[in-house]
């Protein structure tokens, strides 16, 4: 049984020694590796990031290490159109956004200059600072009391999942900040549809600690399950795959 | 002999999961640790930040862990009040920005209106706007193409630390990117004058690698040391601390 588990958090450059994080410690992803490798069958691709708890060292777990975004599309482009898998479990936690320019407020106000704030100024700007800012990736100057930083939108990658991967069982995560409990639901549920993926584990971060973990677990069918930990919604996602596995 | 050593990179919420990280391994500051651990004298107290390695396992080492920018004047504030220190060495990659307003290209849009960009309608947008925003300190939505973040200057550390320890041996740092030898000395010594400490460590992050570390340990008396280790830069300053304390 191939098993690819995406963990932990990109990490998207600003310059050279500044970056944009998204939170994660990559402790549930661990949790969901542990979980399969009590399958003797499995043989797990693991794809996380720098600072990411890492599951228990095993034959069968192959690591990939990388940085951002775009890193995570082609490295998982690479395994998606190289092998197939039974299931994908993409627990990352992925940057919406890429830092796209930067500059002080100085230089924003001159390059903007005599112009009123549209959207056709805005993306005339943005086009002609970028093309002129290209060459300076270096470190910001700190010498302005503000910065102006434009990011873009990032691809979303578990929208190209099931393109590659028209049979594996996919579990996508949905990770919202104290909303209720049918707003979390409903938007989880619109991910699976849009998505095509078999669950979408949903979470809110208000119900993350060090010790409980609060999940919903949709399935494609319908169902919800719930789970109260970590162990638990790994346990659950495990069960839940190979039942899926099973019923093919 | 008390020690004060600084070590890690801040990191500055945007939200509640996408911060700001400066990115530093806390590697020197280890070595900076350990090579005082050697005098049996030495207490010291490590501020760091969570993912960085820490210093070996000491009676004498008193860890205290932070998050942002904010938090380091915190613990710094309360640490070098309370306390005569005999050497501050304030390694930690320091965030000069930190976040004051994100909002989608939309929201930007709208909210500076009619207005022509100039330094006194952005600065009155930037205040209006984030009086109005005050309240929403949640998951940006993704639901845009854009992003703009304003980041606002982070009160200068290293140049309170003089008033509040006129008499410790200081050591700051200060690390530039790919910049020539004379103009990476000229940088330090200004930060040397200006923020009235005994020595600056100066280096350059194309010169730092896994195996590699250049540096230049610039003093109060004009002169220059140079290393080219992590372990030769901690037991150069190591080396100069206890001798600055000597002469006393």
């Amino acid at each position: 049984m191939n098993i690819l588990i995406t963990a932990g958090g990109t990490t998207e450059k600003i310059d050279q020694v500044r970056a944009i994080t998204n939170h994660s410690t990559g402790r549930l992803g661990k949790q969901i590796a542990d979980a399969f490798s009590n399958n003797p069958e499995a043989i797990i691709d693991y794809v996380t990031t720098k600072n990411s708890v890492l599951p228990e060292p095993s034959d069968a777990i192959h690591l990939h290490m990388i940085e951002s975004t775009h890193d995570l599309l082609t490295i998982l482009e690479t395994l998606l159109q190289a092998k197939t898998y039974d299931a994908i479990i993409h627990s990352m936690a992925v940057s919406d956004f890429t830092p796209s320019l930067s500059l002080s407020k100085e230089h924003f106000i001159e390059s903007f200059g005599t112009n009123k704030v549209t959207e056709t100024s805005f993306d005339n700007w943005l086009t002609q600072t970028k093309q002129a800012d290209s060459n300076s990736v270096k470190k910001i100057s700190s010498d302005t009391d503000q910065l102006v930083i434009v990011l873009e939108k990032t691809p979303k990658i578990i929208s190209y999942l099931r393109d590659w991967q028209p049979t594996a069982c996919i579990v996508g995560f949905k990770l919202l900040v104290d909303v209720s409990k049918e707003h979390l639901l409903k938007i989880a549920q619109q991910s699976l549809v849009k998505n095509q993926t078999d669950f979408i584990l949903a979470n809110d971060l208000t119900e993350i600690s060090q010790e409980h973990h609060h999940g919903y677990l949709l399935a494609a069918d319908g169902t919800i399950a719930e789970a109260f930990t970590k162990k638990e919604i790994a346990d659950l996602i495990v069960a839940n795959v190979q039942k899926n596995r099973g019923d093919d």
